[in-house]
């Protein structure tokens, strides 16, 4: 078994450098050693804690013990694969379908939001018969080859090819501060239309990758109409932002009224265990039956159980109207800071999925890429974990563990007002 | 929490019927409720034990109390991603590591074997600059979009499209038994370099769903030369039969003695708990940094300790040293089985990854479809769970949890010998 004594730092980089693929970078510049979590909070090695406002997989809290006691007792009785029947799998698939709109009551149960992903785009392009896909402009949707294909953020970036696959149709960002002014449903409905035929739309219901951006008001029921009239299928990625995060509602895309054709979950499904899913209509389901179907993993009975434990915490704990509440608390004291600190060009986003934006010029929204680099750093530095998002790096994210309290808000404020102060 | 009385079996499918996609079949024709796994047994809800003979997932048992320990003890410390730099990783990535050939020293963790092998593709694509792929007949590496259209199982089988796409070159089935006096070294490196310029062959390292198929000696090391003459890389799918399931080595492409460029794993790499890897030589992980690549769950703390409680199992409780011994028994027994009754054409396999072939005609090799299914629901019937594999469903695939012991192969073969006598 792995020693919990902490192995010095540079022994630890050392055999990452022997034996780990270099294509995976650290996270917050300096490497950070931590050896335990609980709750809210990651604690390193050097025994500083830190508060951590950007893992949104660690839903419920790092080692969660309601989460970890249903894994250990399940994993105690059984494991196996879902072409056995047993108990749990149809309680879990149930309990996800409650939180959905009725018409989506078919689930598969698969191990990543890459697989999840891919698992939506077969399923859209059996039901409809075609090929292509739209995507929005800066989205990054999964790791395997198709989905890199379906991320204008890994296409266009280091390494990528540079323009989308002639089957790939990119929408422009719907930015509502960087691209004010902008009939943003009119212009989806061109390219939309430019599209011709395709299978679906694959769309985050709150931009992540792409900058923090909630969609503006009307866009996703206007992007659907066209969608459909095309005869393609809208796929709600809620990977980063589903499970209550958005404090109003289960799913984001319930804010616009829109019912999606087919709704993708995963991060904090599992609060870190490997789980995600695909939910969709029994009509459309049926349409991917003509091949079968199997995860060696997917839905296994210890996935289940954690799955349900997850749920227990989101309900028992009422971390929904937690993330309303603290939600509205973060944004109002950011945009209060904004007032003071020119530097915020924008606050945004909803519940406990916020960003904020650093541009050096309020006219020009020149972003300070920079100096949000030195925030982060300045903030860790102080014991609190952000990370920067978006094109140009410049929007500082914000999604913790929806466990936090008041304190630690009001905390991270106080610092985020010094630094601002100091750069 | 998911209650562990055992809901009734109806009540269980009405509700699979309303929220499981379909296109996920059943195994063993008849459901099998299952409630709990205690090392080599399944117990169904109406209290029958079953020998489990098809679970290889489950390596070293059914709810394994020491896998169990050191997840919930993990779960319990950390849980994050490899962003963060913690204890666990990288001494696993170094134990693995240690089992493969000095060269193939760099690891990538993922939740599955779709995901592995997609990345194995994708990181074989980066290194040459190729597009195509190799692949052989009858081979099924995973569910994604691409790993579909590389899987003659899938896109020859129900809801395919039956030819395959053109960037996919597929070898001829190297089966002794039913294409006995073929060369097929020499009509691998035909079809090989007919298939011009590729990126890698991906090739199971004993074929699994083709039928139980060991590689004829000296294939592995013929198709190696032809595919690096053309520019490509060998990558050698362990994911069925790794983990020291052959016995003679902990992975099956040692006993040719050739060193793959790429090595993917999965099934019992975490003994059910969704993980999965590919190993490569620096130099191939190399060309692959020029993308950022990560994986939300791959390679976090509790997978790692998943991982490397599963290694202590096989190391400490020396599972390979029994695949060897009780594998050689089983094929024995088989053979003597064979002996006695004609409708086995052939017995086969290494350690315990084996098959038996039914044919009703020892001559035309006429497949015994029928019997085969009748065989493994009789044998259920009796406690002991099988399965049939190969392209007509007439090979009885043996693939156990390690931990089986003499008596259960004994009480298999008297069991089989009496189903044997009775068909």
């Amino acid at each position: 078994m792995t020693s919990d004594t902490p192995t010095p730092l540079g022994e630890l980089l050392r055999l990452r450098e022997a034996h780990l693929g270099k294509a995976l970078s650290i996270a917050h510049g300096k490497p950070l050693h931590i050896t335990h979590g609980s709750m809210q909070y990651l604690y390193a090695a050097d025994g500083t804690r830190y508060l951590d406002l950007v893992n949104n997989v660690s839903h419920v809290g790092h080692s969660n013990p309601r989460v970890t006691q249903a894994c250990a007792h399940q994993m105690g009785l059984l494991n196996t694969n879902t072409r056995y029947v047993y108990n749990g799998l149809t309680e879990y698939l149930g309990r996800i379908a409650d939180t959905l709109p009725e018409t989506l009551s078919v689930g598969f149960l698969v191990n990543s939001g890459s697989e999840a992903n891919e698992l939506a785009v077969r399923i859209a392009r059996a039901h409809t018969g075609a090929h292509d896909m739209v995507v929005v402009e800066g989205a990054y949707h999964g790791h395997t080859g198709m989905l890199v294909d379906l991320s204008p953020y890994k296409f266009r970036g280091p390494g990528g090819k540079g323009e989308p696959e002639p089957w790939v149709h990119v929408l422009p960002i719907p930015d509502s501060y960087r691209r004010d002014g902008v009939d943003f449903p009119a212009e989806a409905r061109l390219a939309i239309e430019g599209a011709g035929r395709f299978a679906g739309l694959l769309i985050e219901t709150m931009l992540s990758c792409a900058g923090q951006v909630p969609l503006p008001e009307g866009y996703l029921a206007a992007v659907c109409r066209a969608v459909r009239e095309q005869g393609g299928l809208l796929i709600a990625d809620e990977v980063q932002v589903g499970f209550g995060r958005v404090g109003s509602h289960m799913w984001a895309f319930e804010e616009s009224g829109v019912i999606p054709d087919i709704v993708v979950m995963g991060k904090p499904m599992g609060n870190g265990h490997p789980m995600a899913a695909v939910f969709t209509t029994p009509e459309i389901a049926a349409s991917f039956e003509q091949m079968e179907w199997f995860s060696t993993f997917g839905g296994n009975p210890v996935s289940c159980a954690i799955g349900m434990a997850v749920m227990d915490c989101i309900e028992h704990d009422g971390l929904m109207a937690r993330a309303e509440q603290l939600g509205g608390r973060f944004m109002q004291r950011l945009v209060e800071l904004q007032d003071k600190h020119p530097i915020i060009g924008d606050v945004r986003g909803r519940g406990l999925f916020l960003g904020f934006e650093l541009v050096s010029d309020l006219s020009t929204l020149e972003p300070a890429t920079e100096e949000a680099g030195q925030l982060v750093n300045e903030m860790r530095r102080r014991g609190v974990l952000l990370s920067t998002d978006g094109p140009h790096h410049n929007v500082i994210k914000i999604k913790p563990p929806m466990v936090l309290n008041e304190e630690d808000i009001d905390t991270t404020l106080e610092h985020l007002d010094e630094v601002l102060t100091s750069l």
